[in-house]
């Protein structure tokens, strides 16, 4: 028995889920540890806690010794602030699941609803649940959010890495993924797009037919507040940006990033969200 | 470390899904171990291995002190039979996951995609490898069967245990379960009615768009060859049949199911299965 909390009570958990809800729409900022260096890291998210963002996430696609490299950047992230809440969002691998470290105060769970490997639509959560299990080193974050992960546009690496296929553009996909959101209870859904651009009108009929209570994340491509803007109007709750801060001079962007868009210690225009119920 | 198999080797099994893909159509019967007594439950399945059945089901809507009563019962039909594999087809509990017993050949795990509850649609089977992780006592079946389980008209019984709304007898309902099942990478679909009959439209759709890989069964109010005959004719793979024999002179009913029915030992006239690929 695991007396230290599973990765099913951590499902459970629902306070970094509350503070998003409560911190909508919101910009975000997602952190490559496989890409920005470990003191530009805390730099940023030290910036991010200034501006009012809700968060900072942690994510890539690739990853390598994950534990070693991840847990530094929580436990100095932690160091450098007050109350800004650390998120984890990567990829599950076959044979170990999702990395997760325990420090976290929260895994994004990827259903990648797009994949044609049921490995990672959903398959790998019961696997990680058995390798948390198996290896008593390994310790779930302490919230896990279950959310649909779905990919707009081609996408080379996301479909060497997840067999993800993109998502079709249309209401009736649409409709059939907001379903399977439903069914399999998901507390939200992360549209991304690499190359491209998660279409507004999809964001727009995943906030319309999505319940209130689940949160809907867009990203790919977010530059300029133009194109977070453009998610915003199209009902998106958070806005992520990722690539935007990979550049030396880093912190002019993220201010006029955040200038340009409602975070909590930023309000913006008051605006109403279209939401079904 | 759990040595003894996991419920992830498990899955990964497919001796008793290849069994069945072979030996379809075929009708089957499915026992219930909390109703029928231990020595008739022995002398059915000695019948059903003379007259060609390819498994027995043992399976129920309800269960209490699962281990005890089912152990008995494979074990004892095990005894009592050559090489009938014993299949287990129960609902999962909330705390405890899906019942199993090592001796079992298979179990039959149901995705409720029918289900209000997500714990019946797949939670339940990340909370079962938890379960059978954390108490060593607790053994996977030899193979996992995933299938999506879905209940056609009003059944009080079903919903109250998991939770299940009647699935609507639409082309367009079907299709989206259909893709549910790919994209979950679900190795069929079980059909059930507990008071009224599964449509044969329904199934035909079932049959005729699910890949030819995927496994279909039907079952509820199959009493005389007629009805099974109806499913036969709609393409379904496995008709099962449970109450039907829950009486005294069982004999005769099974016979005559027996005879009229494809059964691996008693072949029926040749037929096409309409199979999309």
């Amino acid at each position: 028995m695991t007396h230290h909390g599973t990765m099913l009570d951590a499902a459970r958990r629902t306070s970094v889920l509350e503070r998003l809800r409560a911190h909508r729409p919101s910009i975000l900022h997602a952190i490559d540890p496989f890409k920005v260096k470990l003191d530009q890291a805390v730099e940023k998210a030290r910036a991010l806690e200034e501006l009012g963002f809700p968060a900072v996430i942690l994510a890539s696609t690739d990853w390598e010794d994950f534990d070693a490299v991840v847990d530094r950047f929580i436990d100095e992230i932690r160091a450098a602030t007050h109350d800004l809440p650390i998120l984890l969002h990567f990829p599950p691998r076959l044979g170990y699941g999702m990395p997760m470290v325990g420090a976290a105060d929260a895994t994004m769970y990827p259903f990648l609803l797009g994949s044609t490997d049921p490995y990672f639509a959903w398959q790998s959560y019961a696997e990680t649940v058995q390798c948390l299990t198996d290896d008593p080193r390994r310790r779930p974050a302490r919230e896990i959010l279950h959310l649909a992960a779905l990919t707009f546009g081609t996408d080379q690496p996301s479909h060497e890495v997840m067999a993800l296929e993109p998502i079709e553009s249309t209401r009736v996909r649409a409709e059939r993924l907001l379903e399977m959101i439903e069914i399999l209870g998901l507390q939200g859904a992360y549209l991304f797009s690499r190359y491209e651009m998660v279409p507004p009108s999809v964001c727009r009929i995943f906030r319309e037919q999505m319940p209130s209570d689940k949160i809907l994340f867009a990203s790919g491509g977010v530059r300029e507040p133009e194109r977070a803007h453009q998610f915003f109007d199209a009902g998106v709750d958070f806005v992520v940006f990722c690539g935007a801060l990979e550049r030396p001079d880093w912190r002019p962007v993220l201010e006029a990033l955040a200038a340009g868009a409602p975070v909590a210690g930023i309000p913006a225009a008051p605006r109403t969200l279209a939401v079904a119920r």
